[in-house]
């Protein structure tokens, strides 16, 4: 090392390394209704500036984009979270991009997700995904703050609240999970939106495609920061909830 | 921070924090039988003191106790495994205790690990064990290093070979791993030992302590660094394999 007195200073995860997506607790924990914030989203931002999550209490949706954290609440409405506020589950890189692509004018959010796994393969790793573009239209969800004794995730998803947009420009932030970490995180891509105006956001459940660029980055070190509450401990974690989660995360709600 | 200048020196996992797992690749790559090394044994030491695993061409059992890595080879000779011999898997911690415990005369591995469970329960995170003593009987395995077409694990521990000691003094190395991460890695507590004298080793199969006392570490941060090769991607790794990892790592052997 050149600078040997960096040894001996306090390690912190202020710089990870750009291979490196740091999930906050695992998704099983959120689908039993784990919805207490432990983790702040300042510690998330410092182990990235790009991704997706949730906050304390269920309260909506997480996008963090460019190194600032934004949540969308259960009206739609887009407002700062601020680095005092808690995540009960987010995952997050430091994106960098190693790759670009040009997007096809994809008809549906299925079609992109194909897109992907096809021009960007490595399906036993993490990717993170930067799609920004124009949308020809959108459907984006988000879910209301819960209070306790907290309901299961498949409860609470079937009062989201859905949106849909038409012709609006802004950045898909997507985390891919390889199939075979089903439990800890969302396998396939997990999408959050956020419009350009800064006004626009949520879990994207849809999507047209009207021009796009994308870049990407293919992540091979997987750091999850486990909750250390005795609550915790009591989850049963090993359950197999892969169609709960499939439900949960692309159920277009009861109205559709 | 207080030393700025570290801010900007290139960032390495040199001084992991203490409640940090680390693991290089995931149990059921090597349970089909991905024996190539691809990260070495300087890489697994920078990122902890002490744990267990394999070397490349699945050479022997591996052992890392107090910031040096042995090789306990299928002969079951104990060797040096230098910084530049590499691993297709392995576990380490840094290592600096968060609790202490005097072990029971336990008869037998299994009510030793129930002895942990109960004391450290913890069930949803890792836990990284030490035991020091003098054990009336101990049951070690070695696997031979295999050549490719490499076969699987199961076909390959049929072939262990097994040892078992008297009245040794050494230390065991034991990390425990949540049920829920079936399949990235040993799920319970997966032992190594190493003798005092350094010159017996190998993975426990079964032990009767004489005398003992331990030191423990919950981690409840844990880095999975996963192969970057094409190989590696082709891998099924979403496959239930829980009991062939179960036989692999507790079967006595054909000779039993």
């Amino acid at each position: 090392m050149v600078l040997a007195g960096c040894r001996g200073a306090p390690r912190d995860d202020a710089d990870p390394p750009p291979r490196r997506v740091t999930q906050f607790s695992v998704i099983n924990a959120l689908m039993l209704g784990d919805y207490d914030g432990v983790f702040s989203i300042g510690d998330v931002l410092e182990h990235g500036d790009f991704g997706v999550g949730t906050l304390d209490h269920l309260d909506g949706e997480l996008i963090v984009l460019d190194g600032r954290a934004y949540q969308v609440n259960g009206e739609g409405r887009v407002l700062d979270a601020g680095s005092d506020r808690k995540t009960p589950f987010a995952t997050v890189v430091r994106f960098v991009g190693d790759g670009s692509l040009r997007c096809p004018a994809a008809r549906s959010l299925a079609e992109l997700d194909a897109f992907f796994e096809q021009r960007v393969p490595h399906a036993n790793s993490f990717v993170a995904v930067r799609v920004e573009g124009r949308f020809e239209t959108l459907t984006l969800r988000s879910v209301a703050r819960q209070e306790p004794p907290y309901r299961s995730l498949s409860e609470v998803a079937k009062e989201q609240a859905v949106w849909h947009h038409e012709k609006i420009a802004g950045t898909l932030v997507g985390i891919r999970t390889p199939a075979w970490a089903h439990g800890l995180n969302v396998t396939g891509t997990h999408w959050h939106f956020l419009s350009n105006d800064r006004r626009v956001g949520g879990h994207v459940l849809d999507c047209r495609i009207e021009q796009a660029a994308s870049t990407y980055q293919v992540c091979t070190d997987w750091l999850v920061r486990l909750d250390d509450r005795p609550e915790f401990d009591r989850l049963d974690l090993g359950r197999d909830m892969r169609s709960q989660v499939s439900d949960v995360e692309s159920a277009r709600g009861v109205g559709e």
